[in-house]
């Protein structure tokens, strides 16, 4: 099976960032085997797409995520202390394998129709997440959270590796999800679970592992009250700080600490709304990514960040900088957009396969309209995508070379029963919160 | 002529900020007569518009903005000396009535797309502005500004005072349309042509003021060197710091001169990405509102902030605050939207007039559909607004009881002309972009 897709503007983000006007791109199965410009070959049989000159670039790539909680966005928002008074008895109450089916079909609608291909997930009963990506036709990253608070779907952390030991069997092998194991936090499973972990994943090399990292005030004084260090030095004497850990956040880190993550080759997953909506700060991403360190532009989850889709983070990624900075240089709209597709994939191992528009790689990319007035006119195509662009002008999705959304409608995921079942969840939540407010 | 709404849910945006769930709002002619919830009345002849349960709200002020430069959007982003090799030059050699004409309509375009029902405006030949605005349907403050150096539509200040006659003169009476007069900024009008401004504004009590104020840091040098102020203080010489005065920025201020300008009653347009995209800072809004200073979201003009939806300020607005705050608490995300809404028309001096729906007041107002799976589910509709909805999810639009869209069908501008008007000018600058760079 041969597709053609002609008249694109084609931003195929390999290293120089090219802009291809009149572009065409050949996928023969779940590959791409072709790109040019100018007059596209003739294929006997190939279904030709023409994209009406709109940008044609690859998927977009979420490199930290916790799907199932599309179903606590902005609950308790601006309420005080709604982490304690809802959210963490809500958790160990309602998260079942059924809500995380739920919560990780609604992420992954919402993914799709934001023109994100691939994500990476950290939540509890993970299997269930791993065989919604694989339904939704995306490509997951799907991370079985280790902790010893308790968490909703292990009481002892033999039980969170029997987890993990499940997820990997059940996605051996599978191409487009990737089993992967989270340790959740430094304070949350401490040295001698990272250490577990560290001895668990040498004998998982192609597993990756995830962790938050170096995200909260809190997490520094517990990191200095427990072992007088950092939370990058308590990783560090876990012998967690390895080639390819995905590290979500990393706010507080010094200069000395950006040298050993980037010796370590460790990769960054930046939540830039995330961390501001809580006022967190801002991560030295210009500097990290001057190190030599991979940096992508992720979400969190949606209680967090409340939304999915990269481009409501497009501005605030580079807007940080900036501010940080006091200066209008710092992240280019270009770099923005490398950081969205090619860096991300290599933040989760994957620039081999994704993150590029090149023969050889997987057919994962999107088609994005831009006749909205909003972004007319266009003297940098970068700039427009990263402060004019919205999730909704994404048209066209395909992973794999398979046709994942066209013209908006989403074809692997029931639309309506997707949200019937995510509002069944909500309503149970609502309730809840009813009680718990009539408790005082 | 009456319009009834039903089946709505109704942010009348009122002091105490309910969401008022199966409301009904009562248009008769050009003015909202009542609103409820439960049953509406049934009134002969009445147009009945069932709202399907979407939010109805007032329609968004948008307090700064330089209509005509969406011409401008994002040209040159990302180019050290974009301001002196292109914009400038090319301001001086294309600014026209034609060019204000084509830019202010796909704004206004924009604008309505996005639910902004009114707009501060300043720019050149601000009468042509004008004559747009009245057109679209959408209410303006169209300001003409005055400064002294070598603008596009004067040589001299006297020349810049005729304009501002000759547009007060227009406009004189509109029920929309409200001539403004804009001194550029204290660096480019100095203290005697602003005191020019504040004796004519003596004469000219109807007419609002409009100024950029502690913007930038050149701008604090310039009031440092040549008077060994600060904006504010040379400003306030001039006799211009006075009731109803539009301040757009005010990044640079102090605590002393919040006390100041709050006791002088002058009004604030906070222009979040346009700022933070210049790494300039974060502007004190916190506290600016907490001395009782009225303060707007706005956007600036497109060749800043790319964008004019209010929308896709929102996050900005609030993370800003909270990230110097280091809190999650600084402006909720109710705040926000009275911002943009009832705080937004004091700014403007018009919040007896619209801003809120409230029996008396001109029926401006909005229907946002809150469908999509990106903003479900909602438990905190003020947070879904502010972090989750977009600009396309506003599907009417209503001025002074005339739809100016429905279902996203804009009714009084034709799209294809304005986009073919704009795109005609944005050649013209591409070319001569083209001829810069070949001159090297």
């Amino acid at each position: 099976m041969t597709t053609l897709i002609t008249n694109a503007t084609l931003l195929p983000c390999t290293p120089d960032m090219p802009v291809v006007e009149g572009g065409w791109l050949r996928i023969d199965g779940e590959t791409i085997t072709a790109t040019g410009a100018g007059l596209a070959p003739q294929v006997a049989g190939a279904e030709v797409v023409d994209a009406g000159g709109g940008v044609v670039m690859p998927g977009m790539v979420n490199p930290h995520c916790h799907m199932a909680m599309t179903l606590f966005r902005g609950l308790g928002e601006d309420v005080d202390d709604r982490l304690y008074r809802y959210v963490l008895p809500m958790e160990r109450k309602f998260v079942t394998p059924q809500m995380v089916r739920a919560g990780t079909a609604l992420a992954a609608l919402e993914l799709i129709e934001a023109g994100v291909t691939t994500v990476a997930d950290m939540y509890y009963f993970e299997t269930e997440v791993g065989r919604v990506v694989d339904k939704a036709g995306i490509r997951g990253v799907v991370g079985q959270t280790i902790a010893d608070f308790n968490p909703p779907d292990h009481k002892t952390i033999d039980e969170g590796f029997a987890l993990t030991e499940e997820l990997v069997a059940e996605f051996a092998g599978h191409s487009r999800v990737t089993a992967s194991i989270a340790p959740h936090a430094p304070y949350s499973t401490d040295i001698a679970v990272m250490n577990l972990v560290a001895r668990w994943a040498d004998d998982h090399p192609d597993v990756p592992v995830q962790i938050h990292l170096a995200e909260m005030d809190s997490e520094m004084e517990w990191c200095a009250k427990n072992h007088n260090m950092r939370p990058v030095e308590v990783v560090e004497k876990a012998g967690l700080l390895r080639k390819g850990l995905i590290c979500a956040h990393c706010l507080h880190i010094n200069d000395s600490e950006i040298e050993r993550m980037a010796h370590a080759q460790v990769c960054v997953a930046h939540n830039a709304r995330s961390n501001a909506k809580a006022g967190r700060g801002i991560a030295p991403v210009e500097a990290m990514r001057a190190a030599g360190i991979p940096v992508g532009v992720a979400t969190d989850g949606p209680m967090s960040g409340n939304t999915l889709d990269l481009f409501s983070q497009f501005a605030p990624v580079t807007m940080f900088q900036k501010l940080a900075g006091h200066s209008r240089k710092p992240m280019p709209a270009k770099e923005v957009i490398r950081m969205a597709t090619i860096e991300g994939a290599k933040v989760l191992g994957m620039d081999g396969r994704v993150g590029s528009l090149e023969p050889g790689k997987q057919a994962d990319l999107i088609r994005i309209d831009m006749s909205a007035p909003r972004v007319q006119p266009i003297y940098d195509l970068y700039s427009t995508l990263v402060f004019a662009s919205m999730a909704v002008d994404v048209q066209d999705v395909m992973v794999a070379g398979q046709w994942l959304m066209r013209g908006r409608e989403v074809k692997t995921l029931e639309r309506r029963k997707v949200m019937r079942d995510a509002l069944q969840v909500a309503a149970e939540f609502k309730a809840e919160m009813a009680r718990i407010d009539a408790a005082g």
